[in-house]
């Protein structure tokens, strides 16, 4: 089947097809240690409740709280680690450490800013003043009031985090069923394709930029890589690139390039013999050619291996991989919510819109007031933006920045503003540098003006984002 | 010094002070594959430039424009990473593939779909029609359009993520000089603190979630990390705990426990022997006894180690990793900007203020509609809220979630809630579950409302959030 053979279908339709086909892996064992970034495949559950005794929240003295304020000996003491098994009678006092046991008897914890030392007494009697009366159960944490046994800490499906992995620490889950994480082989295409090690480069050849990033996108994600080289062009190398990544038993094969008009452009016409195409061509700016098809292995008892055959322009790859190929990643981790998050933000810069496809432009989302490097530019168009009533355009904009530097309306008037990471060509890789989010742009004529709001998908951490001057405002008070 | 000899300090002072004493590291070479996620040291330049030819842009033929349409003998083809080098004269055109160079004396590129193939000619001579005249430039990429020779195409001091990857391999860096990570040692200390292993708990024992913890979100920001288990209530034992952390000459000590008010709390006293304490207080809510201190190493060279004494609650020894230790080993990383990035969010519930500490209270930030789990006691206190004219409420809350489905008003009306984790004492390890946020709740009496802004530090990837229910619109159009 030639490739203009191939129905256009749209984005939302290519990444229903590729979730539909795509399946959870299966639960695998691992230690605490190799939990982090995993999704959990079983339910974690408390054996036994925390704290696993009455504990003391302050250090200071475990008092019968009747007794109100006085002067107590102190007839014992009880540490974190070290139980004292001498109880408080009334009219008598414990030592007492954070965390520790509170003393049978005793039904409050004074803290020991509000008591002082008094002189030791007959036979060296410890003793002390408490000056502020306890309520019963003061600063004590009864047993099971943070986790109760039986309690269920963590549900399947959720993903181990740096708190999750202290609580599955708490409760002893030492060892843990978690999804296995997807093996993933990269495969670059292309007679021009050459190592990025190579220079001088020969005559018309470019060095393979998408096998290092699209193997550090898998790995980011959490698969396996595994790194296939370069195929040439030719059916015959091609045929032995699949051969061998099949052999790799790998859960998906990503290639780059050899997927448009050309006579060599060999994937699909591969992709087809050996497997099912479920689409070849989608609408979307940059990444039209992209195909995505399905193997099954009969001499591997019949398993199935997705292919994401991407285009070979870096930046296709690179938005074609988030779009599509992220999703399936994360599914088969165990996501259960794959999809790339969306959000809304405000353009700093006009964007002139492609009348052919709805464009995934690249930007870089940051928090604040209007990005200063555009302000005065900007500011006129955040107007004409808001006076106009096209749908297109947002509802009235933030006021200046100047106007915003504090209280609850500097925190309201700070949002997230989508900085274009200029020319979007999409050989240009420059284009994806810094970028964290991809803007969805309409297929429509003429320009969608800065200031109007857009929705972003998110392909970075936020953390990392650019600090605006001046920072974004503290809650008032704070 | 007794522990509250130490004078209270804001959270701002003591992450200024750690800034303070904490440097980049320097630099240290690494190949390609080693390279993401660690911070440049040096400017990579483009040592040529890409495209190295004038470079199709699509499958089709390379013409001279001014022929315009017609039928014309197709004398030779270029394909990527094949050249050949008969030139085009007027009159003639060459089958060409994207990405290959364009031939001499082509100035121009039609698509393969603007042309119909035509049967051979005279001595099987290829010919092909041309049915749209092209442009003089059109689908070509002119040498240096992407990268020009010498460019810098990444600074010193940007971070590495998946598209940086794929610049660094098109302009051959395959060894590049980033800033070391840091090594960071992790210690528990505590008699009652058991490894998570442990089943079924001795009398008085707790497990221990904070080394798992810590050591695992020291890895997540990239360092390299050192478990030194749990040291004993003794002064000799922990002296040998530290003793062994410079031994393997980490940049970083974490303790965490022993830094209260009870006479076993022995870090604050270790450390005012061994170096300098920073401070011991701060003025937070949780994590008060956080200390900080400096260590001048004389045998080993008079390096800086730093040592980071959080407290033992498991939420304090979270919250103030985030807080002051992860900007301290960003910095150390090399990041410009290593101060947790701060949005405004909107309070899902009412949150009781606390009348003594400024609260770093843990939330699950979602973009969205107000969070259907909390809708109709939220309305009703989004309403409120915007109606008092408090300062710490916000301007007019976002209209209803049935209104926002479409359209520009949807898109605008969605915005970042905050969800609260629920009861936040420090020793609930379940109130950081999920969380990806720390909002700055002020030192005050009384509650701040539903539907009130405040400001939140990210301390998780916003790219797992919670999808509301009917998730977020999209551009209008899109």
């Amino acid at each position: 089947m030639a490739a203009a053979a191939y129905k256009m279908i749209s984005i939302p339709e290519a990444q229903d097809i590729v979730l539909s086909h795509t399946r959870p892996l299966g639960a695998v064992t691992v230690g605490l240690a190799g939990a982090l970034g995993r999704v959990l495949a079983e339910e974690v559950r408390a054996p036994d409740s925390l704290p696993p005794f009455p504990a003391s929240i302050k250090d200071g003295y475990a008092v019968v709280a009747a007794d109100g304020v006085g002067e107590f000996p102190v007839v014992g003491e009880s540490r974190a680690g070290h139980l004292d098994q001498l109880p408080v009678a009334p009219g008598s006092v414990a030592y007492i450490t954070t965390g520790a046991p509170v003393p049978p008897g005793a039904d409050a914890v004074v803290q020991v800013e509000d008591t002082e030392k008094l002189p030791d007494g007959e036979g060296s009697q410890r003793r002390v003043r408490i000056c502020k009366a306890a309520k019963a159960g003061q600063d004590i944490r009864p047993v099971g009031s943070d986790i109760t046994e039986g309690d269920t800490v963590l549900q399947a499906g959720e993903r181990v985090g740096v708190a999750e992995m202290g609580i599955l620490a708490t409760v002893g889950a030492v060892s843990l069923k978690v999804h296995a994480t997807p093996r993933v082989a990269v495969l670059s295409t292309g007679d021009e394709v050459v190592d990025p090690s190579t220079a001088p480069l020969g005559p018309g050849q470019i060095r393979d930029a998408n096998r290092a990033m699209l193997l550090a996108a898998a790995a980011k994600a959490g698969a396996e890589v595994v790194d296939m080289g370069v195929a040439r062009d030719t059916e015959g190398h091609l045929e032995g690139c699949l051969a061998a990544a099949i052999e790799q038993r790998v859960d998906v094969l990503i290639t780059s390039g050899g997927v448009s008009m050309g006579d060599r452009d060999l994937i699909k016409p591969l992709l087809a013999r050996e497997g099912t195409i479920h689409f070849g061509r989608v609408r979307m700016k940059p990444g039209k050619p992209l195909t995505f098809a399905t193997l099954t292995l009969p001499q591997q008892g019949g398993r199935q291996m997705l292919v994401f055959g991407l285009p070979g322009n870096p930046v296709s790859s690179f938005v074609c991989f988030h779009l599509v190929v992220l999703p399936a990643l994360r599914k088969m981790g165990g996501w259960a919510e794959p999809q790339l998050r969306r959000v809304a933000a405000r353009l700093a810069v006009d964007i002139k819109l492609d009348p052919e496809r709805p464009e995934y432009h690249r930007c870089t989302l940051q928090w604040g007031p209007p990005p200063l490097g555009s302000t005065p530019a900007l500011k006129a168009a955040v107007a004409e933006a808001a006076a106009a009533q096209d749908p297109l355009h947002a509802p009235p904009p933030p006021p200046p920045h100047e106007a915003s530097a504090h209280g609850a309306a500097g925190l309201g008037s700070m949002e997230l503003w989508a900085v274009s990471t200029g020319n979007q060509i999409s050989s240009r890789l420059l284009s994806a540098r810094s970028a964290n989010a991809l803007l969805e742009i309409p297929c429509a004529s003429g320009v969608i003006k800065a200031g109007s709001l857009v929705s972003a998908l998110l392909i970075d951490d936020l953390g990392g984002m650019p600090v605006p001057p001046g920072g974004v405002p503290v809650t008032p008070g704070f």
